[in-house]
């Protein structure tokens, strides 16, 4: 028999921000910044953390040093450590390092992936096949997971039909990819096609449906992820303090806020195993590695309510 | 046959800036101002705004000149021209004015009710009877509403059982009340319990079950507002660019945002009858009013995405 603790419904957050938030701001964080950073994440709770990637030092300075934060990283007992890869050369370096998980972005729409890696969704979808590949050959304890960016619209070549996401998806599944999850990239997501676009996710492709990465670009953040959980979602990506922006939305917070995201989880009653006033201690350490950069997040402003009743309760 | 474009379900949103932002704000807007705010949102296709408060002048000098406001808002025609009343006087005075319909604000928590009114729950209900005896005699043509306060939870109180919530609504519902609507005054509410205590009101009081007022203090506001359109709501109070602010949280919005609430429901296909552009346009004459307070809202930052199909197609 269960403690009755354990009976609440659980939710995987994934933490983004030292990937996706640092790849999107000007300065870089220096290599302890990061590694204190991480530690107080951990220290809240956070179970899987997106914590660089292993692109090209020219493209992206801020990440150069990820095979260093990764080291550090994986001193967390319990930790799911993932960086973000664009192509095999990128897997062979985050396995390397130790990373347990990588995540491949492949987009949905032709415009948005020609910007982005300057290949084609197809030429993406090879990639991703010789990374398999290589996978079973080399690495066969490393999760493979695949965001489809801009499956929601693309700023680019706006409406991206629904079946070519799907049809991707599928391709992927078959492929031998773990886990495929959906990004709204350009926050154009709404929780009617939300709740359509994961039922048909789940559907073609069962238990491989993966995460959803949702924005807050025009505030429909939150009621995108209750849109996602109504219909299975368990995984969620975010970023603390919203940070990353969005390059073309001045002031307007891009990945959806952590904090807002594990308080609306854990007020409904599902555990996030997460714990609120450690997870707003975590700004701290951000705010001191990234002089000057803007925090977003309501809950951290507001407070957590007195009396609040989290659904996950850790030992003081 | 009805044509295609009425075909899509619809939603009323009822704009409360005028009202509950402005008592919120230190500055008073002149009048002039408010007229320009109010033609500027009925121009945008808002069907019905809380133009003012009637209760003393000592108390809310902001709101002193609603009667002139209640005037010209009237020369709109369609317009549903709203007011609250704190009282039996405040009532007559809204209706010598003209309004159309009348708000009085009834706290679920004792501790609130004697903050905000220096009453008790029982003797606000007395105060509604009171309206609703004179409304039979000399005013039947006038709408009467309660929003019910802190129905989510109460800073001062804490928890509030929801059990008292129901048996003040039936309680409000049988003496006469139109319309009894919920309030989560504190920012408190999250969507599990919107849905489960928006269907008991349904339950209890039928069609009588009025508004969602949201506020957006911990960033759940649409997360919320999605959860009482799922179990029925079809009307909810909202504010352009979040204007009020909340006392306790500084830099924190209170009111859920107009714009970012009509996009929500546009996006899903549901009519609001507002044009999105004309509405974000609807903030210049706010900002002229109330120069340096600050806005919010994440559309009118990020702008409604090109190629946007609203469920509400405006004629050029």
């Amino acid at each position: 028999m269960k403690a009755s603790s354990s009976a609440a419904p659980t939710v995987l957050i994934s933490e983004v921000g030292p990937r996706d938030g640092l790849q999107s701001v000007r300065a870089t964080m220096p290599l302890a910044a990061k590694c204190a950073w991480i530690d107080a994440l951990a220290a809240a709770g956070l179970r899987e953390i997106e914590v660089g990637s292993f692109v090209s030092p020219k493209l992206l300075p801020q990440l150069a040093d990820t095979a260093d934060v990764v080291r550090h990283a994986l001193r967390h007992p319990g930790l799911t450590v993932m960086a973000l890869v664009p192509n095999l050369q990128g897997a062979q370096a985050a396995a390397a390092a130790g990373v347990h998980k990588i995540t491949l972005p492949v987009s949905a729409s032709a415009a948005h992936s020609l910007a982005n890696v300057r290949r084609t969704p197809q030429q993406m979808l090879d990639e991703v096949r010789a990374v398999l590949a290589w996978r079973a050959e080399q690495a066969p304890q490393l999760a493979v997971e695949v965001g489809l960016s801009t499956a929601f619209g693309c700023t680019l070549q706006g409406a991206v039909p629904e079946d070519e996401v799907i049809a991707l998806a599928e391709a992927l599944a078959e492929a031998g990819v773990d886990e495929v999850g959906l990004s709204d990239t350009t926050g154009m997501a709404h929780p009617a096609q939300v709740r359509r676009l994961f039922t048909r996710l789940r559907a073609a492709i069962g238990d491989k449906a993966g995460a959803a990465h949702l924005h807050n670009t025009r505030g429909l953040g939150l009621a995108n992820a209750l849109a996602a959980w109504d219909v299975g979602v368990r995984t969620f990506d975010a970023s603390l303090a919203g940070l990353g922006g969005c390059p073309y939305a001045p002031g307007a917070s891009g990945n959806v806020v952590t904090e807002d995201l594990v308080f609306l989880f854990e007020a409904m009653g599902v555990a996030t195993g997460i714990d609120l006033d450690r997870l707003i201690a975590a700004r701290a350490p951000l705010a001191a590695g990234l002089p000057g950069e803007p925090l977003y997040g309501m809950l951290a402003e507001a407070g957590v309510p007195r009396g609040f009743v989290p659904a996950t309760r850790i030992p003081a």
